[in-house]
């Protein structure tokens, strides 16, 4: 039988930088998703394969299930109901069976995520044969969380084929994941992206799981609030395809704090105020059209807001100004979400607005040689989906 | 004889819009000038007249004295030492000298600044039959100070004729007005601001009255104080040329604080903490070359800020975007300065800066249609020259 599991990526409405130093941000899923399907294979005596396939990257990776057992049998897998985190001798093994692989140069950075498939897959569902396909609508290493996407992805569809999620399998199409494996989910996803990111906040995996019952997170200080958005929203998400360092922007902005505290401090707080804003805004049920475009109005105004104080930080780019111009033209407003520096730029697409407009901008940008994706914002978390076995 | 004054135009190096709110502003004086001289002629019979010729505009305007005479005679001057405000009557005496010279449509504006010369003329030096030329390196309008510097240079012109300024007659070149004199200068001046401007704030024409003993204002809730700076710095000032309705812009971000007081006061808190530190940077004295460089940094960084700021209060301009992007291709910092929504903006050149670079910079930025000035910033104040007599 297959099983399919689908994960939202992640944009930061919100925040960016300014949560560093104390402020709220605000963070919610997008309507682009990474898809993982695992098909499980009956064992066989010679032949049994654990088998990856990044569909996009035209990239395969295959393992006898023999050579798996030998070296990660100290792993202790399957237990799926007890996330844990992968120890550093564990993870020297699962690197050494990511290294036969022979992935090629150009594409290593891809080798955390084939490690954190390699330690998900081993936990949840031990040593079966299978073959596990991914395919993705978000870019990756664009700020658009898309290995938490991944890890979620993952993490649900395994979950799934160990019989620890409960779905009403005579249900068709996409299932939302009971609250109750949520948090469940969300830990292993967790444990996957510490292998990928080091020392990951949590919050990518966190918005990319959790949906319907509060589909965004505020989070402050390490504390994460779910809220529940209460109007149609939708982004275009412009990815410069410009490379960021986020360490060395992140470092920037601590920098320039010491450098100008005080100041420094005022933008923290207005960053802190706006987020606050934000989440009321998009939180307050909007009664009629009228209400819905004052609401409209009121996030735009806060994003450019968002975006001087971001510029204010020193993390733009000339990229994000191109791209800011452009749909300043147009008298849309815009911001950089993410690190900056490059990567991704939301521009907020009201209701009313004509597609006209909006093939217009679009085509200008991707003249620019950026890439545009429009993605409603704020949609369901982890989904699953039964397929006919094969 | 003829006599001859300057005065300078200024900047806003930091703290434009949130002055209005309760934040710190700086402003220095530039070496642009706008240069006014007079010659008082002998009186005689019949053709005694006034003439005030604008060099630039190629434009004369010419009354007979007695003329002048006859309307104006209720306003009682020569009175160089008591400047008093002019009433609404008097204004439209004056008005209707100024109608009767039939000025271009396209020059209307000038009109005021006509006014404010009638009222200091008559008032400061009485009838005298008399030759002014205003010539100006300052372009008009475009936050620069013009107006300030007509009034400060006409006063400066009038002042010395009616032998109220004391300066020592022997010496040659530009002489500094003394310390004594430059508050009745002053005083002169912002009246005749006020014909211009209605309400003006002081600082422009404070800024262009003084120089030596403290070349820029740091102000703050009506509060100004001279600080002297204490390193050479220049600037690349361009002008967009693009027309900005400084009532709106003002007006615009009021409403954005009524909107989001929290966010917008800590905004207003954050450019109060850049002004003070631009102020300390400013005055503390650099005793070699690297710690120059050092303080050209922290400027440079603190005019980035602010202009983020600037940008999140909503009065920046796809053109002042433009000039930014452009400066910031050669690494040069840059902010806008005066109301914003187009006008001027400032680039800092440090000393180090190649001139085939800056010759670079300006004529990419001419090749957009905008116009550049170089400026020393922070030179003397109002300065007097006397000629010979023709």
């Amino acid at each position: 039988m297959e099983v399919k599991a689908r994960a939202p990526g992640k944009i930061i409405l919100s925040g960016e930088h300014a949560v560093v130093h104390g402020s709220t941000a605000v963070a919610a899923s997008i309507d682009l998703y990474t898809y993982v399907s695992i098909q499980v294979h009956p064992s066989t005596e010679n032949d049994d394969r654990l088998t990856l396939q990044l569909k996009d990257m035209a990239l395969a990776f295959s393992w006898p299930i023999g050579r798996i057992k030998e070296s990660l049998s100290s792993l202790g897998g399957p237990f799926p109901s007890t996330p844990t985190s992968c120890s550093t001798a564990s993870m020297k093994l699962i690197l050494a069976l990511v290294e036969e692989q022979n992935i090629p140069e150009a594409k290593i950075s891809l080798a955390s995520g084939v490690t954190a498939f390699l330690w998900l897959y081993t936990s949840i569902l031990g040593f079966k044969p299978a073959t596990v396909v991914v395919t993705s609508e978000l870019p990756l290493g664009s700020g658009l969380g898309s290995s938490a996407a991944l890890c979620v992805a993952f993490s649900a569809a395994l979950l799934a084929c160990s019989d620890s999620v409960n779905v009403d399998m005579k249900q068709q199409g996409w299932l939302i994941v009971g609250e109750s494996e949520l948090e469940l989910l969300n830990k292993w996803a967790f444990e996957g992206e510490k292998l990928i990111h080091g020392k990951p906040s949590g919050i990518d995996n966190t918005v990319s799981t959790y949906g319907r019952g509060g589909n965004m997170i505020k989070f402050r200080s390490g504390n994460l609030t779910r809220i529940k958005s209460s109007m149609p929203l939708k982004m275009l998400i412009t990815n410069t395809k410009v490379g960021r360092n986020t360490k060395a922007l992140v470092a920037g902005v601590s920098e320039r704090t010491l450098r100008h505290p005080d100041a420094m401090n005022s933008v923290f707080n207005a960053v802190d105020s706006i987020g606050k804003e934000l989440a009321n805004v998009i939180q307050t049920p909007a009664p009629d059209d009228l209400s819905l475009n004052a609401k409209e109005e009121k996030l735009e105004e806060l994003m450019e807001m968002n975006q001087g104080l971001l510029q204010c930080m020193g993390v733009s780019h000339a990229s994000i100004e191109t791209v800011l111009r452009t749909t300043l033209k147009y008298k849309l407003a815009s911001k950089l979400t993410g690190a900056g520096g490059g990567g991704c730029v939301l521009t907020l697409l009201p209701t009313l607005l004509s597609g006209t407009i909006v093939d217009k901008v679009i085509s200008e940008l991707e003249s620019c040689g950026f890439q545009c994706l429009i993605a409603g914002i704020g949609g369901n978390g982890a989904e699953i989906c039964f397929g006919a076995s094969s």
